[in-house]
């Protein structure tokens, strides 16, 4: 493997967290935090300083990158940005554990959302800012970012972009992967302005309107209050469960209506299974929680609020569900698992991987019937590889046997099956929330610290579909070979 | 679909469930429990009518069978199979709601030992054997039984074979199905009587070792006592933990085994694999509830006995295993998957899937490291087919979707997702007990009657692996083609 690159790479990132974490430090003067200034200020400098050593270090010309040059500096930078996101929370001891702080930053930037404060109310606002735009720079991909605004003349980055992008399939915007990344980000930024914009429209303070479209856009569902959303009027629940909406469908979508391709879009299965699903859903929970809520109004707001929350891997909550019926439960807990669109920012399985796998399976079906017949799996009218429909399917076992194991893990512990399970699902999902002692009133601070831990790594793993961290610790990967 | 060998077929089935149930009508009559008698004599007669008339009007010379009309007569006759044998039970009215007395003997059939019995002890003994009986019966299959004692002139039964035989490949021992039939059946039997010896010399009464020994055999869990195998002595309770695990074995080591091909039988795969998950297991639960009980050789046996029960899917116990700290109850959940190995009477995923799933994964992340490698999943030395290996992954798909989608359905009902959860997982698995309301010391008799019927119908699925009777379903399958 070409280390010196890797390393080099894994460099510039850090440098550009550097970058980053002068956007809190400016809030932090804003806000008059100056104990939070120094902290956010000595955490810059290291990163900068490692950074810097780093692309110093190790730098080169050999620019020529395969799957597992991309894998490893997927894994290593991600890893790394949660330790050194930690700090500042660390440093200024509002976090006072490391392995707290890792895991509220690591819940950050794979945009899970699950904490471990437990009064969140208490923290001051640059670091509710830092945790909560740690949400909008994972849920696009800094390394997405590094090729939007960094020069390179590698022409094999699709790696990079195939490993932090979320889906089955990568599709290409434009011919240029940096041209690609760039209509992204703009796409994404000028979304979240819109939902600034509309958030303040209806009363809300400019803080608590950046913050919460930070944590709508990257999936994430990190707030600045107690009961989430659920003190906020109806007006901007109903536009943040909106906006959840539309950060779980797939971003070339976005583009596509930029080019006026509507019929395109209009066709799209992925967008309609998954509009289909919220729907359904809803329509099942408000039934269920009628009787507690006594008007279909409410009941329907906090029903769709919710679906959309998990199945757009978000979290907010307007509603205790942990407390609804059965039923709701359940339909809540099965959707953690779904996900959103490939290509958008949200977590899961992703509902595209989920037609692939049922659409193979019907596949299976008919081909055990009718032996001779020949059949293919085809979404929107493009056959997919049988190599992808294998993937996919290999996929899916991994991904249970990493829930499975995360539970398992984290079994040490003495919660009950439905917390122990649930967070492992939500955390692997990068929801939030699960059900139990982390439900939406509870939080992830009863957890051991090598449970704090394991789920921390669950959620980087999970954000990055696993497969390239798998394949960045296999240790024959770090003998140095040229190729 | 040549449908009238289908429903010949089916007939052929349902005459020797009449015969079968005259062995607890003997029994009712030994115990002079003269109304059973009248039950299961009418239960006869009503299946014998059935049989006869399925047999007379369809009777056909066209014994042409493809993998529809293997997968067809599997799935009907095996639903038959339970609403005749909940006869008995419903008109003896020791089970006086029909859902629960299919419930019940399709539990029994598809050897889960899920019960809906609030009271077991209540139960006659002739009922009590009918029940257990079935677990015989359905543990190594009613169609393999029906292949090993009547004379069939078709070549193509392997098809009945695969359906209703466990595991991702199914072999053959001698050329001929016949044979192959017969030799199981002589195994298993000699088997069950070896432990019903054994049984008997630890003092256990007769009716007990005869119970436990057809509960045992065929991995159901049906007994005789409301805390299970709990108040036998331990020599009796290491008898039927040992004898689980003999059950869980591929059948066609113990042919290896009389042919003297010793080396054969030890260097095989699966078998090393769940003895090692066996004894880890063990131990991590033994050390785990070491403080319950206080000494090393009562913690041994319990966890010993619950690893070997569930992983079996027996389902027996000695112990309220709910009650068990988290880990072990983590782990007791996680072996429910697993299942025995492939051949055997088990349910569950089985072993040798597992191990197909884990080589394939780990063969894609060796693929994707180094593309224009080569790589095969080879087990025992025999390289697995691609297309075995994507059913086996499609399989894994369906069969969590299967799981889920039972959780959701029997959620209408208020139980707490722990008990919902693990109901689907143990009765998909063929286990029995679960945990929460559905544990060792509680029953299914919670359920209202649709949660009841899905149950069931799930125990079915997963005791035929699900695809015999999705195909089945299949409405096209029923238009009458010849071929």
């Amino acid at each position: 493997m070409n280390r010196r690159m890797v390393l080099y790479r894994v460099g510039q990132i850090m440098c550009l967290e550097a970058v980053l974490i002068l956007l809190p430090l400016a809030v932090s003067l804003l806000y008059k935090e100056f104990f939070c200034t120094a902290a956010f200020g000595i955490s810059a400098a290291g990163a900068a300083a490692l950074g810097a050593v780093l692309m110093l270090v190790f730098k080169t010309k050999d620019n020529v990158m395969f799957a597992k040059e991309g894998f490893t500096i997927v894994s290593l930078a991600w890893v790394l940005l949660s330790v050194i996101g930690a700090l500042p929370f660390f440093i200024s001891r509002e976090i006072p554990n490391f392995a707290d702080a890792f895991f509220e930053t690591a819940s950050g930037f794979t945009t899970t959302g699950a904490s471990i404060l437990e009064n969140v109310e208490a923290m001051s606002r640059s670091m509710l800012l830092w945790r909560s735009f740690t949400h909008w720079i994972g849920g696009m991909g800094i390394l997405v970012l590094v090729m939007a605004i960094i020069p390179t003349d590698s022409g094999r980055s699709m790696h990079i972009m195939r490993a932090e992008m979320a889906g089955p399939v990568i599709g290409k915007l434009v011919p240029k992967i940096k041209d690609t990344a760039k209509i992204l980000y703009i796409i994404y930024f000028a979304l979240t302005v819109v939902e600034i914009v509309f958030l303040l429209s209806g009363g809300m303070p400019i803080f608590d309107s950046v913050i919460h479209a930070l944590g709508t856009a990257g999936t994430g569902g990190y707030g600045i209050r107690a009961d989430s959303i659920g003190g906020y009027s109806p007006y901007l629940q109903w536009v943040i469960a909106i906006f959840m909406v539309i950060f779980a469908v797939n971003f070339n979508l976005y583009y596509l209506l930029l080019l006026r391709r509507f019929g395109v879009v209009f066709k799209n299965l992925e967008l309609w299974i998954f509009l289909s699903i919220v729907l359904i859903s809803t329509a099942v929970i408000a039934i269920d929680i009628l009787p507690i809520y006594g008007n279909a109004g409410d009941s329907v707001r906090n029903s769709f609020f919710q679906v959309t929350s998990i199945m757009s891997t978000t979290g907010y909550s307007t509603a205790d569900f942990n407390l609804w019926p059965s039923l709701s439960r359940s339909v809540l807990f099965l959707l953690m698992f779904l996900g959103g669109c490939a290509g958008s920012t949200a977590g899961g399985l992703k509902i595209s991987r989920v037609i692939i796998l049922v659409k193979s399976a019907w596949n299976d079906i008919k081909q055990q019937l009718h032996p001779r017949s020949v059949t293919s799996v085809k979404i929107d009218g493009k056959v997919i590889e049988n190599n992808t429909i294998r993937r996919v399917n290999i996929y899916f076992f991994v991904y249970m046997a990493l829930i499975l194991g995360v539970f398992l893990m984290i079994s040490f512990d003495t919660f009950n099956l439905e917390t122990n399970l649930t967070a492992a699902v939500s955390c692997v999902n990068n929801v939030g929330p699960g059900l139990g002692a982390v439900g939406p009133a509870g939080n992830y601070s009863g957890y051991s610290d090598f449970s704090t831990i394991v789920l921390a790594l669950a959620m980087i793993l999970g954000r990055l579909e696993i497969f390239p961290f798998l394949l960045a610790l296999n240790p024959r990967n770090w003998v140095n070979r040229n190729k």
